[in-house]
């Protein structure tokens, strides 16, 4: 039996759209879902005991930041990390590999391809060299065997492999992990694209591997591998049907640093992947994004825009976005979005979150926040009604109709 | 009738404490009561939807930050500083008298007692007198009819009279708005303090008088006179007598600028204030200082420390103060405060809230000033509960030989 496993329940006639349900150890996933960004093992501003009254079903936490802290062992000592957060439902980890990417700052540099002699052996282990951290600089190196990066907190100098990534999210416990990647910076030509992604393809295999060996803590996680490829369709659908053919429990679209490299091909992708295997979008979910996502077959989305964006006052409601710390809102005693039924539209008015904005109090951010996430995981419980009522066209161009990019 | 009414359920036989209910236009409170402070219509990072399980049965806004923002006209436009926040259950105001005195940073330095001539109009309009504000630089200039003062904001230049503060007190529309007083220096000398005693006490005069005027909004509203008197005992026994011979609703000690000020003679000052009315102690609230006050006939306390204390990861438990950052709490899974029924307590360890601290995450702030404000009512419901058991001493004796301070 697999550790999680996915049932359809609806299949949409006219796209990939699917309603299913995701069953984990820590319990249902019903899909299409959001799933809330926490990175740091807390979604921002929120707590977990708010979850239920917000729809979140489960939350992805992120390999890189509670490696460098708290430390994977600290979570595992509290039971992993729905316990540590306070939440007994499902949840995943990705595998870092954006972040030592993206925080290790390779983004938009030329990687460089080889791994310093003196910090060859160091896989996995926590240093700091300072000759090699200057040296190395700001960059993320990469090479057959992994990654060497340094950290974002303090420069110190770390390393992760496919087996290393495993191992940490093998303490943190999640329900669903995520195999090794590489990500690209958007605009890698075609040439270091295919590179990365048979490399990456190669780190597959390694996390599988190294996921299916004998370790006591990995018989209730699921892990999912990541198509990558770029924005190049041909290395896309290469990926997907590579990746197709490993026994993994689920794939990942790795969205690398843009959505324009992935959303105009989903569904083309999607297709070369089994269909009774549940399918998450990598850090793409915008409301716009949910509806190419769910019809291209995608399952879960996660995005930390819904809590960015809370944080500077960008609210979402069924007419578009707006920024609440805007002057015309000063006197506004209407709800964030007067169609929302959270329980901050439902107790607070724009004028005071305005106001709590203004006066940077930190209640703004929380209740912003809060909106929004309730915000996207009840427009994509929406969706899923509408697959199930066989309405997906309809409510999909009525939401869109209203909805002001 | 009163706008609100006090009245005394028990009294304690050995001191002056006692237990009592508070009746306003919304809703009761249950004496001794402790306050939350929410400065800007927000007790900071906390939302009115969890006061009931904090048990928050009433906070006390400020009115020198409500009146520069939003502006008591936009609050007024709400419905008052409760439907502002969301909370439909009592609150305070007080008159802003302090918050003049110490963010327009008169404190400590000699305050000028004269107003510049061309300010001398202005009573009550905000303006901006770019000569002035320079000249008057960062003093709070006292004269007879009232302050001016620049804002800690901007610079601007203000005022404030008796007659301003009631005004912009009835726009708020709390269930309870106090006098304007004058917040001396502790370091000011005796007759400095006697001058501005006399003062506070003609203030009181006119504040009762523009209260009790035929303002449409004041009819569910009580005001409280402020007995001031610094360190003095005789000035405070004075100030006592003389507020107690008008006719407030209640009354209000003033702290001053040092709680060093008032609670060695706090019993003395409170048999001097009439029996049936109730009392407040404004700005002091540790728990030693709680038994203290509930002792000398204290009836409500507001404090800022369990929330600026939980801001910087200040822990309040029943065995002292701790500070979560520490790292001697990086791996201990156990609650804030094992004997704490707070829902922080029940869902989240030391070790977490650690993690959130360490990580800067804002839920960090959120999480500790939530259990400090429940530790704190919770303490004070804890107090009631002894007076009407008739244990009130067995009580503060436990607490107090457990709590290390």
């Amino acid at each position: 039996m697999r550790p999680i496993s996915f049932s359809i329940e609806k299949e949409h006639p006219g796209s990939l759209a699917r309603a299913g349900v995701l069953h984990t150890e820590h319990g249902d996933i019903k899909t299409p879902a959001f799933v809330a960004v926490g990175t740091k093992a807390t979604v921002k501003g929120i707590s977990s005991a708010q979850f239920s009254e917000l729809g979140v079903q489960t939350i992805i936490a992120n390999t890189y930041h509670l490696y460098l802290s708290p430390g994977e062992q600290t979570v595992e000592k509290a039971g992993g990390v729905g316990k540590f957060m306070g939440f007994s439902g499902p949840t995943m980890t990705d595998s870092g590999g954006f972040q030592v990417f993206s925080l290790g700052e390779g983004f938009g540099k030329k990687l460089s391809k080889f791994l310093p002699e003196n910090a060859s052996q160091e896989e996995g282990v926590s240093v700091y060299n300072e000759e090699l951290a200057t040296s190395h600089g700001k960059l993320a190196i990469v090479d057959e065997d992994g990654v060497s990066f340094t950290s974002h907190i303090n420069g110190s100098l770390h390393r992760f492999t496919p087996e290393r990534s495993i191992e940490i999210q093998h303490a943190l416990g999640a329900d669903i992990i995520f195999a090794f990647d590489e990500c690209t910076s958007p605009a890698a030509d075609y040439e270091y694209q295919k590179e990365a992604m048979d490399r990456t393809h190669r780190w597959a295999v390694r996390s599988l591997a190294a996921h299916r060996q004998n370790f006591e803590k990995n018989k209730q996680q699921g892990i999912y591998g990541i198509v990558q490829g770029g924005r190049f369709a041909d290395l896309r659908i290469e990926s997907a049907k590579t990746l197709a053919n490993m026994d993994f429990d689920g794939y990942g679209i790795g969205g690398s640093f843009s959505k324009a490299d992935i959303l105009g091909i989903l569904d083309t992708v999607d297709r070369e992947l089994p269909k009774d295997k549940p399918r998450h979008l990598l850090g793409i979910g915008e409301p716009e994004d949910i509806f190419i996502g769910v019809a291209a077959g995608i399952d879960t989305f996660d995005c930390v825009l819904p809590t960015r964006n809370g944080r500077s006052g960008g609210i979402y409601t069924n007419n578009g976005k707006l920024l609440v710390e805007n002057a015309e809102y000063k006197e506004d005693f209407s709800p964030l979005d007067t169609e929302c039924d959270c329980s901050v539209c439902k107790q607070f008015s724009r004028a005071y979150i305005h106001h709590l904005f203004r006066s940077k109090e930190m209640l703004g951010p929380t209740l912003a926040s809060m909106h929004n996430i309730y915000f996207l995981t009840h427009l994509v419980e929406r969706i899923r009604a509408s697959i199930l009522d066989d309405n997906f066209e309809k409510f999909r161009d009525e939401f869109l109709g209203k909805y002001k990019r």
